[in-house]
């Protein structure tokens, strides 16, 4: 269904809402405050599955369907509609336009009503917060009281932020993509390099140009270096190379030569004709003012306060709002115990991507809004992530597993792969599942499956949770795979009370008698690979490992031994293929901390 | 005495000389071309000690010492002088104003002997091959037949590039820094950018503003966007943060807020009192054009030619001419069996970098260029690297090594730490050396031994070396931290003629007897890790290395076997501790195709 190409054929309109007044995070009130929105579905009769999607700089309200006025599609109109992520089947859909916009939002263009002239330069300067709280007015006069979800890319993402933080009882979930918890000096920077060519520009007059010709060249050029922005080295290396333009050699002059100088210059141009010079003016400083932490501590401090559940996305090659940002807004959201699933997705289209890759998009946040949904609603049977029985049941040492586990904990699975462990003892436990994962596929995999991963490395990724977050951490046949194995057993010791650790013993008596006789390299049944090819790094026995907790002064609470799908019973480091212990650090705290769910 | 202070305290004055006519790429010969220029330190008597210092996009001929004009240092002061990287008290260093500039040497600004009046526009398109050969002009005039190096970074390093392609003769080793074979569609973009808001601000007049006012708005805004790209993410961050520049909170307007407003504003305005938008036009220009393939095929065609040994430099947070440029470029040389060296510099400072990192740069261009110089001289006795004998002489597996090289061979190592052995070879052997090692730290001190070393991964990094490359490739004690053994030991034997490794062996009787008394991981007793602390990932023996060779059809062509730094004759996978062998693969050719030296 997500695929006919008539699912946007869908035709809307925008609306328009007047508010009396706003006011603002400088002091001043705007007086009748107009909101330009369009709305995609039906809300529910118990008002629960709206949606507010928050566009980016130069988006507007026209996010999906077909613009009646324009006979354009919505901007994000893959990812919005009937059968797509944004499923208007099923979620009440909603888009404005942000405040200071040029697109039917009040703004620097509008008319102020004190003069019957536009603001130009008059406007107050705005800040996200300012944009949030009249998106707050917009979603009360429309009689929600909480968002299932608010979610965007770039400035969109800022706005889910502030959305989370500010009116935390009234979103559900936060989707931020591609964004950061503050602006950072380059993207600031660049920022005012696009308003110093704006202001460069005699046209632009202080401003005043609504009666005469606007700052065409300025804005043209302010967008020139955006446009770089968006994309990636590897996009526009692959989209434009050196290929020259309309021309078989260098034209030794200073017009066009290469593609991408056309291609520049043509979207400048273009840019002049659909927004407005003073509104860029405003709506990057907006993003530039953007701290979440201003004014509330530190980011962490500021989403102490949340609610929501989280869904942070970044990707590859974007290089305006890199990875690392969205990591420091999860690493935040983790040491406040938020429930949050991260994943950076490949592409090589820089900035872009989240308005591209819409498939990679899509499948993730289908499964997440599925979850969340699943969530808060009454019906607590249909709560549980899906599970995945086929894959589990035939895994005896994921039954050991599971026999060490209470009903309804806090479990922790480093390496959880696509979620499956994690969702069958939902099914079967009842507990409250995370999982961190390196590989990106694989956390795509469980997020869409409804178990909450996080994309990172196990042996370095588990610092930003405070001590005992969980009742169990899960290391289940990785530890022989880790490079530094002490280091990952004492962090899980520390964010959990219990560590659940399986592994493949090599000291098996096959094991040992083949390397007495064959002077090989050691193998065992389960993980036959040779010397050359294994994935092995550590050929630990149970011995090694016991010995290992003594010397550290761990309690080995439990222990289960595996032979062929069997328990064995004594001599385990001789007989077992597959050891599985529960251990605790003797000086742990029983004080339970739990992740906000 | 590099750090005395007053290195930099010699006078210098720019001279200046003009030639009659110099024929441009596009077909215009110019006349009564002027070059300034500047020289520090005497050329010899045999005339073999110059060097020529090229200049970045910016740059002037004022490169060291102070200026007898203006009382400033030169631009690369830090690393030109008595005692320095390019030692005055050795060299006679050269560095003049590109064509097309507008510090002495002829460019837009300069007054066209055909009208009287300044080129302007007039002037015609120049490209890094015309600022080359003007340059060798310069050279030639200063009766330089060879230069010892030619060396430069950003544009410098494109026209170093150049000099060894098209001067092959007159190069006797270049060193591009943070720089590229060909300008991307990125850095096309950038500058794109730069000249259109120049070419936007109505004062530009279409460059006739000698005798009006310069475009100061415009070229200021392209100097703006230049900073942003001369820096780094992490750069910024560092310097500026969000700080506020002499306010306590945000201003509510368009003045500045940020630090970094301040900063680019003005060096956007410095930079309009001593720099000329027209050269800001016709050097961006130059750049944009710039592919070293261009009528030669490709990249490695170009460079086919060559006669020089390279040294190439990048950073690692420079992302305005990122590592992937210089590895390109590294490429193409290794598939033309090209002497090069190189090394990713850690630095934050972004492309900035290769004028503020002169203490790494130092350490490793010094000991580059007196390799250079020992091998250009007559004197063969002095043209060994270092050697690094109290660290090698206790080592008898090195010996071992050493025993089964046939003097004078080349030889690569993989894995060659800071040399050692390679150094001692070429001491002892009269090797011609190559290695390879990953850590950035030990090919800067190999490099600066004089041992040609390449930062590179060994399970990637010979994918670009043609077969046959070499006599002997090495793996020395490293074979049992490879992930991907089989993979690296195919690549050995296919562009070395014979492999030689050496590894510890866990078939000795103490790892195996060990491992059956007392179920442990096996541990040996030169490598005596735990399990969860070693950097061993695989446990070969000797007998699953003749196994595997038996299995690939590669031929053993001599084995030694270690035990207590004596040799064993018998019984070696019990009693070795540390194998060493030769291989060679069957189906080997015995042509060999020597690197250039």
């Amino acid at each position: 269904m997500a695929t006919l190409p008539t699912q946007a054929a869908f035709i809307v309109k925008t609306q328009t809402v007047t508010f009396p007044a706003l006011t603002l995070d400088c002091g001043v009130t705007l007086m009748n405050v107009d909101v330009a929105y369009e709305t995609y579905g039906s809300l529910n009769a118990e008002r629960t599955n709206a949606i507010l999607i928050l566009h980016a700089f130069s988006g507007d309200a026209h996010a999906a369907g077909i613009s009646s006025d324009t006979g354009q599609p919505g901007w994000w109109a893959e990812m919005i509609g009937p059968g797509l992520a944004f499923d208007t089947d099923r979620y009440f859909v909603i888009c404005s336009n942000v405040l200071g916009g040029c697109r039917g939002t009040t703004g620097p263009s509008s008319i102020d009503p004190a003069t019957g002239e536009p603001y130009a330069m008059r406007f107050p300067v705005i800040t996200i917060g300012d944009m949030v709280r009249l998106q707050k007015m917009l979603v009360d006069h429309l009689g929600i009281d909480r968002l299932l979800a608010v979610a965007g890319g770039s400035m969109g993402g800022m706005q889910a932020l502030e959305w989370a933080v500010a009116f935390p009882d009234s979103v559900a979930s936060a989707i931020p993509i591609a964004a950061t918890a503050r602006h950072s000096a380059q993207q600031i920077a660049f920022n005012e390099v696009g308003r110093q060519a704006i202001m460069a520009d005699p046209d632009w007059n202080e401003g005043n140009y609504y009666h005469l010709k606007p700052p065409a060249r300025g804005l043209a050029v302010a967008r020139m270096v955006g446009h770089i922005t968006f994309m990636s080295d590897a996009s526009m290396r692959e989209k434009f190379g050196r290929r020259l333009r309309d021309k078989d050699a260098f034209g030794f002059d200073f017009s066009v030569d290469f593609e991408v100088e056309s291609y520049l210059r043509y979207r400048g141009s273009q840019f002049v004709n659909r927004f407005d010079a003073n509104s860029y003016l405003y709506i990057t400083k907006a993003m530039d003012y953007f701290d979440l932490s201003t004014g509330r501590g530190t980011i962490a401090r500021a989403l102490e306060k949340a609610r929501a559940r989280f869904l942070v996305l970044s990707f590859t090659s974007d290089w305006l709002y890199p990875t690392y940002q969205s990591l420091e807004t999860v690493a935040a959201l983790r040491s406040q115990n938020i429930n949050v699933a991260f994943c950076e997705l490949a592409s090589s289209y820089g900035h872009d991507a989240f308005l591209v890759e819409t498939k990679e998009e899509s499948e993730i946040i289908t499964g997440f809004l599925e979850s969340v949904q699943r969530e808060i609603s009454t019906d607590r049977v249909a709560s549980k992530p899906r599970p995945a029985v086929e894959e589990v049941s035939s895994r005896l040492d994921y039954a050991m597993i599971g026999e060490m586990i209470e009903p309804g904990a806090h479990v922790l699975d480093l390496g959880c792969g696509e979620g499956e462990l994690l969702a069958w003892l939902s099914e079967h436990k009842g507990i409250h599942a995370r999982g961190v994962e390196i590989e990106g596929e694989k956390v795509r995999r469980a997020i869409a499956r409804g178990v909450p991963a996080f994309q990172g490395d196990i042996e370095h990724g588990l610092a930003d949770f405070q001590d005992a977050t969980f009742d169990y951490v899960i290391l289940s046949q990785t530890l022989q795979e880790m490079r530094y194995p002490l280091r990952v057993l004492r962090e899980m010791l520390r964010v959990g009370r219990h560590a659940i650790v399986a592994f493949p013993n090599f000291g098996h008596w096959s094991v040992r008698l083949s390397h007495l006789f064959s002077g090989r390299a050691p193998q065992t049944t389960l993980f036959p690979y040779n010397w050359y090819e294994s994935p092995n790094l550590n050929f630990l026995t149970i011995d090694d490992f016991v010995s290992l907790c003594r010397q550290q002064g761990w309690e080995i609470e439990r222990q289960i031994f595996l032979e062929h799908n069997r328990k064995v019973g004594f001599l385990g480091n001789l007989r077992a293929q597959v050891a599985v212990f529960s251990i605790r650090s003797q000086n742990a705290s029983s004080e339970r901390i739990h992740p906000k769910q």
